[in-house]
């Protein structure tokens, strides 16, 4: 038998294990042209959350009722399309399901000697191709800048950091503790950090943090933080909306101190970045990125949660701050 | 004799005749090197309002007891600089005196023969460089595309809407009254236009008049009309914050719907726009715009307040929205 996840109903704030529905389903047999594939590992992103509002109010919908989809790495046990063979591991935008069919049509193939499968849904997959793409598209670091990172130890968080110091930047990393501004300064080489949770005065803090400014503030988190980099910012500075954690749980329209001004003032830009509007960049980020990987300079965390069952959990935990790194679902 | 204006003391909220003060002082006489200048018209500009805050809050701000300085148009009428000769006509950021002595060193000649010499401080001054630049540098509008525009009937807005029809757009001013909509139509062939005054929901009059969507925003108001503009902007737009007259009268830290969600949703952009930081484009920009000025393709508005003991007149008026196009002092 075959299992999979179905989106039960819509989050209210914070999802919980209710929003869930774990399935026994048929699998059926691929066709001409298909695939028959096994999930290997699930990756859990905070986007996908924006995803489980209702068609107003998001792009891309999940439908309630229907799997969700998330990155998986699988391996092909079963093959009727030429491109692809049994014993083949692939990446793709796929359901919550242990096994399923698939045209093949939007499937990567990976190469597992050249990184652990679970990479690709971290460094090399859409965490990496994330944090290198928004530095090159929005970020532009010059030598001597001041990067100043939210989410720090998060699996974007971690790479921005080091890209930053490949970048000749100092990186100033914002997390949720003690422990893990002590790891990203000791792992991942970080200058400064600021756990937020034990800090009054963000503005402050940061200013202290970056007695130059900010020159490039990556936000994966938005609201209050976003805030107080804002205050610090310098002349020209770019801010990387790339996440909101902060308010993506919001039942009502966030408020906050209209930026306006300080944009004006300081003749900044404040863009959004979703990755996927740029995959013809992808190949281009991975050949960088698996450099940087094989020369030492870049490293990663994983969380790993195992059972397939336990993927709504894995994905929850996501808003609990309690992944270090990357979180997967080992099937 | 002659006169100055000095900032008395800092406005608190909207400008008031008391924040300035007209002092009769002596002129002198320019020592080598340097030239004296009769004020013939004097700009004045929303931005202005922004250096009257004080020193923390504001890039050069202007000091209390000290003349105000805006962008002048003067005649040389004595000089001891072999740059300039008597009869001259330059342009530069000059103290609001009716006489004045002056280095040469940031000022620029003027071609009296070309255009008007008002022109100078509207279409082919900062006004029509601002409206050029910001849409050169972040606005890349393509053909087709939906260009908004608030404050659609002022100087800046006036020109933004023109040269969006130049570049084959549909353009859509917003403006405050009825009247100041029926003549961004007929005289800048504006598509179509939205009194803000007379609409209760912005957001819906923006939807049905821009059906396709924003691609562009630019925005001369900031605050509830940048809230609801950023409610119908399309994939990958760019929201120019070129201005935010609606804010920087604000005692309060002036809050607002938090604008970071649907700059990711969309990949969209909010940059903003200092003209001065572009200045190497300046000539670049002067020669299109009077090219376009010649063939006809564009037009202009003045409103000239006439003697020097009304420019702080003519600056408060700009917030009571009494001004059509370009507002100027004839000295």
């Amino acid at each position: 038998m075959n299992d999979q996840i179905i989106l039960k109903n819509r989050p209210k704030g914070k999802p919980s294990e209710d929003n869930f529905e774990l399935q026994e389903i048929e699998t059926g047999k691929p066709k001409a042209g298909e695939v028959l594939l096994e999930s290997k590992y699930i990756s859990v992103d905070p986007y996908l959350r924006g995803r489980m509002r209702d068609e107003e109010s998001y792009i891309e919908p999940f439908k309630v009722e229907e799997p969700i989809e998330s990155m998986i790495v699988a391996e092909v046990t079963d093959s009727r399309n030429p491109n692809f063979s049994k014993g083949d591991h692939v990446i793709g935008m796929l359901d919550w399901k242990k096994l399923q069919i698939n045209s093949g049509e939007n499937l990567r193939k990976v190469d597992k000697s050249l990184a652990p499968l679970s990479a690709y849904l971290g460094v090399l997959g859409l965490t990496g191709l994330t944090a290198f793409l928004a530095l090159d598209k929005i970020g532009d670091l010059k030598s001597g800048e001041t990067l100043l990172v939210s989410g720090a130890a998060g699996a974007v968080g971690s790479i921005v950091g080091q890209i930053g110091k490949i970048k000749k930047c100092r990186v100033v990393g914002i997390a949720g503790s003690d422990e893990k501004i002590e790891h990203i300064r000791n792992r991942f080489g970080f200058d400064a950090g600021i756990n937020y949770k034990d800090t009054k005065d963000m503005t402050k803090a940061i200013a202290e943090a970056c007695p130059d400014g900010v020159d490039v503030y990556f936000d994966n988190v938005g609201g209050e933080i976003l805030d107080a980099a804002l205050q610090n910012i310098n002349k020209a500075a770019r801010i990387i909306n790339c996440g909101a954690i902060s308010i993506y749980n919001s039942t009502e329209v966030p408020m906050g101190p209209r930026p306006e001004g300080i944009l004006i003032k300081k003749s900044a830009l404040m863009q959004g970045f979703l990755v996927r509007d740029h995959i013809k960049d992808y190949e281009r980020a991975i050949q960088e990125l698996a450099g940087w990987l094989k020369e030492g300079k870049l490293t990663y965390d994983e969380t790993i949660i195992e059972g397939f069952d336990k993927t709504p959990k894995a994905f929850i935990q996501l808003f609990e701050g309690r992944n270090i790194g990357k979180m997967l679902v080992k099937v």
